[in-house]
């Protein structure tokens, strides 16, 4: 029974912590050298933009997509539809409370209707949802250099779904109780993934949704999970829900039109997004993830002694302006 | 790590499961026989009118408050403060993404505006926010009959923040890593507690949140939890965010008016709603749980084997009309 809180809880407890006033997560975070922040690549962020909301505020949302080698090809798929504008005028067709938000094209079962698609469908993998860590490289940071490694980023710790559960590259990811040496990126708020019909249609990314509930992990190594929301996830979570089943919309007009959807690195450099997460890797995230699973801030009487991986989101924040 | 999935996987499998199609979890819920459904009594409900939105539409909230022995302080000041009509005029005065929407008195801090509480302060409370399963009866749906019982309903699981967690009398439970006696009720989406300031206050149940995001349940034994939503918790989940810290609204015109919260049991009798949940302790709820943690229904290539105790939501609907 001890076990199950080792890794999150012993971890990284610094020196003589005892006796000093206990930092928030958020303060960690706060505290944490520049050096210890990767910089996102512009071509791996997402601009997605909506129509204006009724009182004509603009919504603006950012993607981060997963770097390799996981899900590259959704998300090769992704970046060639994004560059053909292939989302522009299209929609959010659902919004299922505690679940996803999901858009593409609300026509693509009519074949006689249905907007052309410029990518190949994903209809097998030879690797699957899941990764062999050890027959491949690990990018973290594409803009930034690359960090090659075999295995994930500590902190490991006991999960629901799996052996382990913890970050690599600046991802929550899970451990394959079969295969110990086989990772898989899990679902948490914010996770975007690729819709599909049954397998062995895997999509092909046109279909995306993001994860706006509590963690829908059933859904790993099931559906090809492609990258996170980042900034304006409330556009999304707070969209009404749709009244079909599954939370599609019942009529058009109750749908979201999406203004466009670009790769960041296809932007005038001057409207570019610019965000970078903290690095999985450092003495600062461990802290971190700690602090997470053991508050004691001033609000908390009773450490929880363990967390799981979706209730420590990896910090992620706009690249300040250098000074 | 075999074991670390024994409970949820591997209980219940139907004698030649193997050999039939895989239900659905909706499925199995809906094939439920009539008498696993536990009738919430009409005390225990509470109904929550939000002014109506920008199109006129009602919103309506009901909240199932948790039966005896868990936070009856709390829950005693609820109705208390329902029946006293406290709420009536008071607003959603927080939203915060993947985190909580609260309510209760906007002007709580400031003596000379706050509305008076004819409720006594919950300061100390000798057993805490967890309760000892041995010492103590277990109410089961309190109109329908009394179940007493010293342990929790089967199933029990690994938890990330508990040795095990599971259910007793239809809510989600965890036990106490210290006290294997002793056990609480965990923080899920759609669960609602009790807004307090530092320790030792330990809040009224006046301030009220319901959690709209990832279960946070590193607020388990830190708060008292007090109900969960049961219905129309999309008119809580969808409201603006708050763009002050925590997500508290920056004007009186951002929050949502409260129009009344009452027990449905002060209602007038074709108004109470009726609402019924799955026995936790039925051999259907076993069954709805493991195919929770193992999906095979048709969409399904990978299943778990496992879930999360905030993954398997305790079914409750409308109590249908006797035919």
């Amino acid at each position: 029974m001890r076990t199950l809180f080792a890794t999150f809880a012993l971890i990284a407890a610094p020196a003589g912590a005892a006796d000093a006033p206990a930092l928030s997560p958020g303060e960690i975070v706060a505290a944490a050298p520049a050096a210890d922040w990767v910089p996102i690549a512009p071509a791996d962020l997402l601009v997605m933009t909506l129509a204006a909301d009724a009182r004509g505020k603009p919504r603006q949302i950012v993607i981060q997509l997963i770097a390799p080698p996981f899900s590259q090809p959704w998300t090769a798929n992704i970046r060639t539809l994004a560059k053909a504008h292939w989302w522009d005028g299209l929609a959010i067709v659902r919004a299922q409370d505690n679940y996803v938000v999901q858009w593409g094209d609300p026509d693509a079962e009519d074949a006689a209707k249905a907007r052309e698609l410029p990518v190949e469908l994903v209809q097998t993998l030879e690797e699957g949802y899941t990764l062999r860590m050890e027959s491949t490289t690990v990018v973290d940071g594409q803009a930034s250099g690359i960090v090659q490694r075999p295995q994930p980023d500590l902190p490991l710790d006991t999960d629901a779904y799996a052996p382990k559960a913890g970050f690599l590259a600046g991802w929550p990811m899970a451990q394959s109780p079969t295969q110990p040496g086989r990772y898989w990126p899990v679902h948490c708020y914010g996770t975007v993934g690729v819709g599909r019909n049954l397998s062995p249609d895997a999509g092909t990314g046109a279909e995306l949704y993001a994860v706006i509930g509590h963690a829908p992990r059933h859904l790993d190594r099931n559906i090809a999970v492609v990258g996170r929301v980042i900034e304006g996830i409330e556009y999304l979570s707070t969209l009404p829900r749709g009244t079909e089943a599954l939370g599609f919309y019942s009529t058009p007009e109750e749908r979201t039109p999406i203004a466009s959807i670009r790769l960041a690195s296809d932007l005038p450099q001057a409207e570019q997004p610019r965000f970078e997460y903290l690095s999985t890797q450092s003495a600062a995230f461990a802290r971190y993830a700690h602090a997470r699973a053991n508050r004691s801030d001033e609000f908390f009487i009773a450490p929880a002694g363990g967390a799981d991986v979706c209730n420590i989101p990896v910090p992620v924040r706009q690249t300040p302006a250098s000074g």
